[in-house]
């Protein structure tokens, strides 16, 4: 396969130079170009560079908004909301966490809520800069409706993703961050574009029966991991990102899109906890006795959730990113400026 | 098999006088005997009567105190702390709800955090209340290190149950509590008791090997549910009811109880938020947002997750719980007052 290799700097100009020639002004640009960039560089090919073809496919279905900026509110003691207005969940993530954090500290725990966001982005950017800020963080959001519940035939939950960031001295975070699908919405259609058949058990087609196909999963059902566990978490993530804050289920988000095939658009939940709210001058010494937890996982060959990615980040920083010549030319033709 | 059937009340009062009798006082007794009446009344036998042939063994063992009043702290704004001072979890609990529920609709979102208690008892349980006072509760708790993470061969995590409530308008809440393990550790030993294979999946060896043999994974290590999500969702639990509430892994509750055979021992966080806080004036249409969600989940004819147990309790509310002879047997010979 015909590749091209990006520097960091590069793949973030690109991305930001695509954005503003799209429709999308210098501060959403900004932010959506880090994002992917982001992704890519931690090794995370679906919510990397390639996520340009949809976010731009979606400004040009006229499905998010690249002007409008977010408010902030400070609603509760222990809520902050941030309304997006149409526009990237982003940029309201960003001018809300100051918010977020102080309330977090000040109280122990709060929860920001955004809304009317279109969502786009990979969830585990959304926790890393609370265990920068020594928190610990968890974030949720409903999607489309594209997952049959566990029992069911037909698609009622999004993707759902649920991540989880730990904060840890001189190291990088402990970062989770799962689609409680057992594939993500991107796995599947990276497989689509390379022509290659799903693992077992990532969907069901239109009759709701079992299938590898790409094409016939995303025209049936995906499925949730973990069978009825993995469902019941799927509904948690739809009742708390959604109905509890105010904002669209995955049916309905989908039901809004009208069949433009753009990006999900709703509410994100962000929880932050305090350990030094918690525990006081403890804190160290309990954050230790995390970390002995952490060794023996890594003691038995299991892997901690997030290694991968900061190795990968790691290297890219090295080396730059490196990603298909078709997906490449696919984003410079977003270009207006491009031939 | 030869079956004994008791009312509700028998139930209860029958665990109520072997508690007593094994060195529980009044108000231990009363909110122990409440909660596995519950699980029996609920369906769930592995959180049922059967469990104080346990709970009267860790007292036995000197685990647990059957004495020791649990105490309250308002610990920040949206913090409230419980000591269980070396007792069960329930009482803890149950006298630190009225100011976790004044928290949570002051400030919108409030955390409990239970420390040093034996937890025993179904965590369906410690979300329930909170349903019935229109608050979504999410409660998660580690237990003994048991269940090897995801690509690891030793025990690490506990079966470290996560439960979430939702509360519905003039219908029984929608419950979740799920073990992050494959199966909760009491299914285990209810097939070790009935010389039943567990189903593939559940366990391995010592030597890290598959095993569908009950005995052998009590000796090796139980699984998480769901591969490397299950694993991860295995070690939040860890976490945040754990260190971040200065309170014992599942790996250090099972090095305390040093091979007496006793009940986990360490911390619970539980977890509220407040719709009416969220959302205001318009908690009502968003809440019905969420039971036209539930609506189709049933119209796919997937179940809703806590509808068995309903339907359970209905049954034993009129029928009264049904147990074995041999188990109605081994509880009553618990009784000091029994031959």
């Amino acid at each position: 396969m015909e590749t091209v290799t990006l520097s960091l700097a590069e793949a973030y100009a690109l991305s930001c130079r695509v954005l503003r020639e799209n429709g999308f002004n210098d501060a959403h640009a900004a932010s959506i170009a880090d994002n992917v960039t982001a992704g890519e560089r931690d090794g995370c090919a679906s919510h990397g560079l390639w996520r340009l073809l949809g976010i731009v496919g979606t400004r040009r279905k006229g499905k998010i908004s690249g002007e409008a900026l977010p408010v902030v509110f400070d609603h509760a003691p222990a809520i902050v909301r941030a309304d997006a207005r149409g526009a990237c969940s982003l940029l309201a993530y960003a001018r809300a966490l100051p918010l977020l954090i102080e309330k977090a500290r000040a109280n122990g725990i709060a929860a920001l809520a955004i809304n009317r966001c279109v969502h786009y982005s990979a969830l585990f950017a959304d926790v890393e800069p609370l265990t920068q800020a020594g928190l610990v963080g968890i974030a949720c959001t409903p999607s489309h409706a594209w997952v049959a519940p566990a029992g069911g035939i037909r698609p009622l939950f999004g993707t759902n993703p649920l991540a989880f960031g730990w904060p840890r001295a001189g190291k990088p975070p402990f970062i989770f961050d799962m689609a409680t699908s057992a594939a993500a919405r991107g796995e599947i259609q990276l497989h689509l574009r390379s022509g290659t058949p799903l693992p077992p058990g990532w969907g069901i087609d239109r009759e709701g029966l079992p299938t590898t196909d790409p094409q016939a999963v995303l025209e049936g059902a995906m499925l949730p991991f973990g069978g009825h566990k993995g469902s019941a978490l799927a509904a948690m993530v739809e009742l708390i990102a959604g109905p509890l804050i105010g904002d669209m289920t995955s049916a309905e988000s989908l039901a809004w899109d009208e069949g433009a095939g753009g990006a999900p658009y709703g509410g994100e939940l962000v929880l932050a906890l305090d350990p030094a709210r918690f525990l006081g001058d403890a804190a160290a010494d309990h954050l230790a006795r995390a970390e002995r937890m952490f060794s023996e996982l890594q003691a038995q060959g299991a892997r901690l959730p997030g290694e991968r990615r900061f190795l990968a980040r790691q290297r890219s920083e090295r080396e730059g990113v490196t990603i298909s010549r078709s997906l490449y030319d696919d984003i410079v033709a977003l270009s207006r400026a491009a031939p």
